[in-house]
C-alpha cells in the first residue's frame, strides 16, 4: 500500500506542480501589472499553505465572450451570423425584399438596421432560429463557423480569438479552475465550437436562451427552438445566469464592457480571495481601440468602478505581445 | 522524461482500473438482472477496445431525485419542507389561520390541501420562497435538512436516501461519468445538501427554477427569488433542462416515474450505447410499494415503455440488499 500511496503522491506532484511555471504558461503576456496580478492570484489560490487558499471545488472562473475571448467589431459576430442566415434563407421568403428589417440586411443598409434597433435584431433572430430543432441549429452554426469569414479581416471568426486569453484559460485549468463562458450571446450559438476553440465544454457555456419545446416525432424526440426568450445573459442577467447554472459564486471573472459590470460586482462581493479583470481595447493598430463611447462593447461605468476598486485592467496595446493565434 | 511518462501511465492505471471491480463497487445490489445490466453497460462504455466505447466527455449520467435517489412518500419531501416553513412563519401572518390554503397546512387538513391542488401548493411555495435572497434561502434549507425529521420514519430526510443508488453514483463517477440530478424539485432546495449527501456539486443539480432578480443593496449585491417560474423540470421539461444546462444528450439516465419518461426517451434516442433505468417501488416492508395508481410518483406509461424497449427496471424488494444507508 505504501508503494501505491507514494506513487499517487508523486503523480499528484507532477499533475499539480507541473504546469505552474507561469513564464511558460502565459508566453503572450508581457511582464506587466496584469500578468503579475493574475500570477499572484493563482499562486495564492493554489498553495495549500496560503492564507488565501481556495479549495478546488470553489475555483470557478467566468469569462465574457464578445470582446473578452474573441473580437466584437464592427458588430457582434452572432449578428453577422444572423445576417448571413437572412441572406441564405431569402430565396424562400420573397417578401423579405420589401419588408423591414429583412430588407435592410439584404441591401446592406446598416443605417436602416441601426434604426430597427434591438427589436429589429430580435425579429431577425427569431426568423432565423425559431422552429429549428436544436440539432439542426447546431449543424447550421457548425457549418457557418467552419466557412464564414470576417468582413474586415477576411479571417475565419475562430481565428479572431485572443491568444493571451486562450493561454489564461489553459493556465487556470492547469491550476484546478473550472472555466466558464458567461456571455450575452446565444448559448446554442456558442456551444458547437467552444470546446474545440477554447477547451470549454457545452455544460460550461452560459448564454442568452430561448424557450425549447419537446416534441415526439415519427423519427424520435426533438427539441424545437421557440420565439420566447427565457434569459438575457447580460448586465444584471449575468449573476442570474451564474447562480442558475453554477449555483456557486465565481472567485475569478473577466469581462470587457459595462455588460460585465454586475458579474464582476457579484464575483468580488464574495468573501476571501477574488479576481476581477477587464480587457481594455486600446490597440487601434492590431485590433480596435474603443471604450466609453463605443456602441458595441461600451466600457464606461465598469472602467470607473475598476479604478475605484483596484480591478485588473488589461492594456491590450501595451500588455499583449500578440493578439490573435499564429496562422496555421 | 520516460520516468515521468511511466509514472503517469502507472498512476492512470491505478486511477482508472482501481475502482472498477464491480463486486466491490455495488455491494448493496444482489447479483440480479439490473446489476448485471449496469455492470455490462459500464464495461462496454469504458474499455478503449470496445466497439461501444464512450469518450469520457460524453459520459453524462442523469438521475431523477424524488423516488430515485431518496424516498418520496407520503409526499415529496420539498412539500413537507414548505409546510414546515408555513408553520414557522405563521406567527408573522395571523391571517393565515383563516385563509386557504395556509389554514389547511396549519390544521393538518390534508383533504383541504389536496383540494387546493397544484395551484395551492404553488401559492404556498411562493409565500415561503419569494422575496428571500438566494443566500437566505440556502441557509433556511440547510437548517431544515439538518434538523427536520420524516413524519413516518422519524429519521432525518438525508437518511432516507437509497444506499444502492449512492453506490451506483460513485461507481459511475469512478468510471469517468459526470453525474447530474435532473429533478422536478426546486434547484435551490436541492443544492445546499446534495454535494455532501450524493457527491453531486451545485453546478450538476438541475431542477425547477424561479426567476431571480439582481439588486444592489447597501451591503452589496444580492439575488432575490421572484414568484415567477422559469422552468418546471419535469416530464417534457426534463429534456429541456438537460439541453439548457448540459447541452449534450446523456448516455445513461435513471428515474422512477412517468415524470421521467421523456428524459429516458431523450437519452435512449441518441446513437451508440445507451442505458435507461427505472426504480420500481415494490417493497412495502422496507419502503413503500406503489406504481400505476399512486398519486405521488405514478409509474404507468413509463413501465409499459420500459417493457417494450427493454429498459432496466429495478425490483427494489428483490434486487436491493438494503434500502437506506446504515445508521451512523
Amino acid at each position: 500500500m505504501i508503494g501505491i500511496t507514494r506513487l499517487l503522491a508523486a503523480c499528484l506532484w507532477v499533475c499539480v506542480c507541473g504546469p505552474l511555471l507561469a513564464a511558460d504558461a502565459l508566453p503572450s503576456w508581457k511582464d506587466g501589472s496584469s500578468r503579475q496580478a493574475i500570477v499572484a492570484f493563482v499562486d495564492k489560490a493554489r498553495r495549500p499553505d496560503s492564507p488565501d487558499f481556495i479549495p478546488v471545488e470553489q475555483r470557478i472562473a467566468t469569462f465574457d465572450n464578445d470582446g473578452t475571448l474573441w473580437a466584437e467589431q464592427p458588430l457582434y459576430f452572432q449578428a453577422l451570423f444572423v445576417f448571413d442566415r437572412i441572406r441564405a434563407l431569402a430565396p424562400q421568403h420573397p417578401d423579405w425584399k420589401t419588408t423591414k428589417p429583412y430588407r435592410s440586411v439584404l441591401n446592406g443598409d446598416m443605417k436602416g438596421l441601426a434604426a430597427a434597433g434591438e427589436k429589429g435584431l430580435m425579429e431577425l433572430m427569431v426568423a432565423t432560429h425559431a422552429g429549428m430543432t436544436t440539432d439542426e441549429f447546431s449543424a447550421t452554426v457548425s457549418d457557418w463557423i467552419a466557412t464564414a469569414h470576417h468582413p474586415k479581416s477576411g479571417k475565419p471568426y475562430t481565428s479572431m480569438v485572443y491568444q493571451p486569453m486562450l493561454e489564461l484559460l489553459a493556465y487556470l485549468r492547469a491550476n484546478g479552475f473550472k472555466t466558464y463562458v458567461v456571455s450575452g450571446g446565444g448559448q446554442e450559438f456558442m456551444r458547437p465550437w467552444m470546446e474545440r476553440v477554447y477547451g470549454i465544454p457545452p455544460e460550461q457555456v452560459i448564454g442568452s436562451q430561448g424557450e425549447l419545446k419537446y416534441e415526439m416525432r415519427d423519427t424520435g424526440p426533438v427539441l424545437v427552438k421557440q420565439a420566447k426568450v427565457v434569459l438575457i445573459d447580460d448586465n444584471v442577467g449575468k449573476p442570474v445566469g451564474i447562480q442558475r447554472f453554477i449555483g456557486r459564486r465565481p472567485v475569478f471573472a473577466f469581462g470587457n464592457s459595462d455588460g460585465d459590470l454586475q458579474m464582476l460586482q457579484w464575483t468580488t462581493a464574495g468573501t476571501g480571495l477574488r479576481f476581477a479583470g477587464l480587457v481594455h481595447h486600446t490597440d487601434a493598430k492590431r485590433e480596435w481601440a474603443y471604450d466609453r463611447k463605443s456602441k458595441i462593447g461600451t466600457l464606461d461605468k465598469a472602467l470607473d468602478e475598476a479604478a475605484q476598486k483596484g480591478w485588473t485592467v488589461v492594456d491590450m496595446a501595451g500588455e499583449w505581445k500578440v493578439i490573435y493565434p499564429p496562422a496555421r
